[in-house]
């Protein structure tokens, strides 16, 4: 009898995205055609499944049911907010042993980049080979290394045509509205409103990002100028904007197992803001805030098709990665080529250690002064969103007056 | 030199609709290619432009512009709140007067066919030949005798596919997640939260509309009994809900012109209902809350066909009313046939004061207890909305466990 073949497990952590299914297929996929590979196992809500010793069996799946799957929101493996400790880690190898568990690919961001590589640490010392990858998904796009993350360019699509969408409203009716966007520590996704300006009067007229300190008095200039020059004004603001001494300007006070601040799922920073706008334009303005909320890393229908086909790739990728044995452990990463003026993906693996917990901001070649983004942004991001509806307009021919 | 024929003139006022500009551009291309009338103008901001004599001229239209514009969300002529007294109403037909207008197209809600009404009665008390027609549009769908209002099934849509996507996002990572939805009075547009119910155990698991009283301690014991059964909880609020009173739980204290309460644009009732779902389930939940906002009416790409073809269809229809001239006045509506189980949409016209400031709430039929709505609800709703993507789901096949 033949020594039985290694099997494989994968996970999903964190927030999910539009696109962290295809990942998951991918890894599936690759891993029923990898002839080294016996089963494909997957742990319910990551980690936890993994200690709870709650797998499934993802092999007997049938490829329509994978692709439906593929093509659905959110964690299809249900996720987790966990940082393991050591002790918690130990379990983990001993249920990796107990399935001859020897790849595991965990889909998730930077919290579960560090996550994955305590499990390393942790397997190492205990001797068991272990081939571990990290899958990045993230809507926030904050990872290290990585030229962007899957999930980031469906959630900026999601963005980009809502503030399409409430551009025409405020030149509908006018005044000021303020649009709270995810993004803790960086301000990619609130960056990705720009996409909507489709020329210099339209909004967003102002985007306010973690990358540079808020003031609100400088805020409230922006705006009185912005209605001077335009007559209303839209605003993406990212739920993490903050002092120039880093506190945040509003948050809800509760704090996630990794450390986090919870920003999202309150209307706390749209409202104080709308507020402040009220303080300087008077009360005859019309002022509004929106809090895009959770539907912009879960909305069902709306997916860059390029990020879609990326996130499956990724997936794909850490298998072959794993396969090939010269990188063992690692988190897969997506470098950007440029031929000829066409955007072409290239996929490789990083050292975990490079993206654990850490988090990358946008560079201030991104950035344009103090309230909007640059041209080598939108540059940097088209490519990625693909097409976006284009509003059509009246030419507003006038009909001569006649009446005194 | 034979007399100069008659000229027509459209407006769009109130909260804006996804296809309020098919509406536009229906009424455009009938009454360009109708022999009886001269020119068609726009009064830009609804009644606002009238009184300030901003007619625009869009006969000239390409129709290609004008498909792209069909295409674009949001008033294109921009809107207005505004109801005007008898005094502008005498100005507004000196306008009307002064450039032969003889045709005049509102496009906009209650409030709007109010204001029509207004107008007609003054045009009427000072003999002057006015043609008026209101067309409907409003994400509320709460106009009377109408069966449904041009507007509602694209933001029916876009609230169906983000309870689709959060169905998900809360199976993903659990808890109690509460979606609040725009509607006034009437909880036409919250209810259609229950098309993203695929099966008995998805959510939205809870449906509170302004038709039931609400009551917080039964909400608190309805999302226990919810968490009990399915281990999650997904809920849909109207922002209208109120007690038995009649007493909003939660507003802004600002009023509009119409005398309407502002609840948009401010997060505070799902702030609010978030907060008493903790005191209930503890701190350790996950307890979120969004507030769907102004996406509901504005967001780009997300349209019902049908919905697109029938505000097409309501425009066209005034202008046919109007030439045939056998109801000088009245409300554009549309009826529901059903032909061996197939939907098919009629156009009529009914009385301005039938549909001037009133409301349709949900009737009885349409609602299921205190917090659900019934089956004839979703037969109403599914043909006016269409195909929505369907969620895939891996099988969950346990992987036999190993450890003690």
């Amino acid at each position: 009898m033949s020594e039985p073949k290694a099997n494989a497990l994968v996970g999903q952590a964190g927030g999910p995205t539009v696109v962290i299914n295809q990942s998951l297929v991918g890894v599936v996929e690759a891993c029923v055609q990898a002839p080294e590979i016996g089963h494909i196992y997957g742990a319910l809500n990551g980690v936890q499944g993994v200690l709870d010793e709650n797998l499934i069996d993802l092999g007997l799946e049938s490829p329509g049911d994978l692709e439906r799957v593929a093509r659905t929101p959110c964690a299809a493996l249900r996720s987790v907010r966990k940082k393991p400790n050591a002790q918690e880690c130990e379990r983990m190898v001993e249920v990796f042993r107990a399935h001859n568990v020897r790849y595991f690919f965990y889909i998730g961001g930077n919290d579960s980049a560090e996550s994955a590589y305590l499990l390393h640490q942790v397997a190492q010392g205990m001797d068991y080979d272990l081939r571990l990858y990290h899958v990045p998904k993230t809507i926030d796009n904050d990872l290290m290394v990585t030229d962007h993350c899957p999930g980031y360019p469906s959630a900026a699509k999601f963005v980009a045509q809502a503030f399409l969408g409430d551009n025409e409203d405020n030149r509908s009716l006018g005044g000021i509205k303020v649009n709270v966007v995810m993004g803790r520590h960086a301000g990619w996704l609130t960056a990705s409103a720009r996409l909507a300006r489709t020329s210099p009067g339209e909004g967003p007229h102002l985007i306010y990002l973690p990358e540079r300190p808020f003031s609100i008095d400088a805020f409230q200039s922006h705006v009185q100028d912005a209605m001077a020059l335009h007559g209303r004004c839209v605003i993406a603001v990212s739920e993490g904007i903050h002092t120039a001494e880093g506190e945040l300007i509003a948050h809800s006070g509760e704090m996630d197992a990794h450390g986090n601040m919870r920003l999202s799922g309150t209307g706390v920073l749209g409202d104080l803001l709308a507020e402040k706008v009220r303080e300087v334009v008077g009360p005859k303005e019309r002022v509004r805030a929106d809090t895009f909320g959770y539907l912009q890393r879960s909305y069902f229908g709306i997916v860059s098709e390029q990020d879609a086909k990326e996130a499956r790739e990724v997936g794909r990728h850490a298998v072959q990665v794993a396969l090939q044995g010269e990188q063992p452990h690692g988190s897969i990463i997506i470098e950007r080529d440029v031929v000829r003026g066409v955007y072409i993906p290239r996929y490789g693996c990083t050292d975990l250690e490079n993206v654990a917990q850490k988090t990358k901001e946008m560079g201030p070649e991104f950035l344009a002064g103090d309230h909007d983004v640059s041209e080598a942004f939108t540059d940097y991001l088209w490519p990625l969103v693909g097409d976006l509806p284009r509003p059509g307009r009246l030419s507003d021919l006038p009909v001569p007056k006649k009446l005194p």
